[in-house]
């Protein structure tokens, strides 16, 4: 029997209720993908002080924290840790992000929220060369801790 | 010559100055899709009171007036409209996102975070289903206003 | 004698420490009124697909994520749970609101805050309508948890 | 014909396109009364540096500055100026506030946003006194410029 | 060996791993002096009902609530008391602020973000009267618990 | 005859009304100077990927957007441009920052809020090598636009 989280007994929308859950160790890794051209790929190291993916990295780390602001039935969790990672590929750059807390609920929006923003971030600061850009590929990659325990998604790139 | 939005002349990370643009109206659409199984999907109307895409839709508009809380670079701009659609269709949800301003720079990373904030929180709101589904086709449909006049991309879904 | 909250011993304004408190199950339901006439009450239900209550229960839950930062000397609770409820009644709208955390001091403010803010939104979705709405009877309806127990308001409506 | 605002044709919540409408200087003034017995209203004036409604003056004028942050439909409006000020009756203190702007629309809810919040304020403050303290009797009291002009509540206390 | 906070092996930017820290009560007092001449600091004083430090005061506790919005590598700490306290000497307003938690890693940027956003605030009230205020002496003066226990700034004014 | 800002006729802190005055481009500048060790300051540039310099820069520019959340009586200002410089010295780190805009308003806070909260970053990022590092000399280096004309520090570093 499915139940939509965030819906209570009359299916009014309200924050799940985690007050009697365990306070655990709990982690999440998401991924994004940002697809380029070859030549937007190319100028991005041109820059000799900065560069995009820094900004991005600090940006996704920022949104993390920032979570329950955003997703509006969230808890608001204190993060232990958040990591922005980035992989340039032939077709464009593979975003993870991983976020890890002692709490009672987990941080997949946490890490979803990350590589979003950081992906964006990145459209936003390479938008000039080319508006067509496109983000894609948001999922979570793994997920430990909790009741449910250890999630790795199976097709994971 | 290409050249990244947001860089000085020294390569340092700063805000483009919009300060000679002129100030027109300006809008921008944006489209994500949210793949998920027929099963969740199904489940989504089932809520009496509520309905997970009602609540995606207050947070995606909610997000595209704190795009420049999230995204570095991006200026303070006073929307004058925004609006977020969705659409069943049988592999997922499509989210459209407009946002419409007078201003002196365009609004493609408000709509942007608009569909994207609101697909979070369609995952949110059935993430208990199923954690396996996925974010994507995140890109601007269409732009208008501004220096650059109007880009519509080709092949918009 | 009595003692101001939130004033040190030199009466400056200061977030009162709670370091030495125990850290227990609280929480706190809020109440209040918007008051409509019958015409705009029978308006609401109106909307195909959506009402004005549904996106006031989503404010006033992300309200009360955000009552440190508007309430000046309020401690930040991460909160364990937040439901936002409203009846229908001859003259307006009654709106409880119930927040639950683990903490070290309570949440009558999340609550108060999120049926405030509830009240607010369903005034800015009606005030169209009627300019004369008025907002009232907001108080604590309960409390539970902490070092002074259980409160009970003896005419909570 | 009643049409509720923020609602689209096909019933959706959305944010109302006001890009049509004039840029003119409006105005808003708002009311709150925060009721408390005679005991908790003497102690008030009783702290050497510090009293309750300067900090809720500040509380009040941020929140102003933050009600496109909390009303889910709100437009952001840039204000140039908001005032709070108080007035002790016999049984409570009345609150005032004014936002002006010069905006495509009106300062209704910022007005509204920031007597609430200062309210809430003096009740976080002088909670430890009294838990049944109430808030009421929140209305718009004016309201000067745009299309519909002056409004004055008829019964503005 | 030294080595930065907040850069991971790889010399990428990342929130500390606090993980596997202990939660212990931990503390920080921070300083700042605002330097302002003899005709300015004499006009403090002569507002009947507000005087630029209560607003500074309850602007540094704010902004001490919101420090890891703003540090972008920052914890979200919980803090169970924040005071700032003024001195005012004969070239200027001296400002303390305390932080305190029971958390995993420290509160020194909270209680030097209380300072300086406090001292902003004298700044922002009082330049009109001057231009050239200047703010200084912004250090850590004591900082206790965690494994790195007390530290104590030798040459504290 | 000096008169305090953001206080009206009665001595109450209020915004201060802008409603009059002429919307024309402004700029201010701000420093700051960030003492540190010659061991801290080499280490640095030791990063491969990332360096303080870039995260405080992001910050900086981020904290300015956010001036008016955090100083109380601060108008929100749409700037048009903020940058944010450093130049390392033998003894630390100088920071400039330069906002712009066309407001009714000076954006002076901004420029400092930006500095200070680059410098705070830049802190954050080193404590861990050097708990008594200081920041000071954060000043208005120079203004243009409004009434008052251009202002320049006359011992401007």
């Amino acid at each position: 029997m499915n139940k939509l989280s965030h819906y209570n007994a009359a299916g009014e929308a309200s924050m799940v209720d985690v007050s009697g859950k365990e306070l655990t160790k709990r982690s999440a890794t998401a991924h994004a993908f940002i697809k380029m051209s070859a030549e937007v790929l190319a100028s991005l190291p041109q820059n000799k002080k900065g560069d995009p993916l820094q900004v991005a990295r600090v940006a996704g780390i920022m949104a993390a924290k920032k979570t329950s602001e955003l997703i509006p039935l969230c808890h608001q969790i204190p993060l232990s840790h958040v990591a922005v990672e980035f992989v340039t590929r032939i077709e464009g750059i593979e975003i993870h992000a991983t976020a890890t807390t002692e709490a009672q609920t987990g941080v997949e929006m946490e890490a979803l929220t990350a590589v979003s923003i950081a992906a964006l971030t990145i459209y936003d600061m390479t938008k000039a060369l080319d508006k067509s850009i496109e983000i894609g590929d948001i999922y979570l990659v793994e997920k430990t801790g909790g009741k449910s325990g250890v999630y790795r998604r199976s097709d994971a790139k």
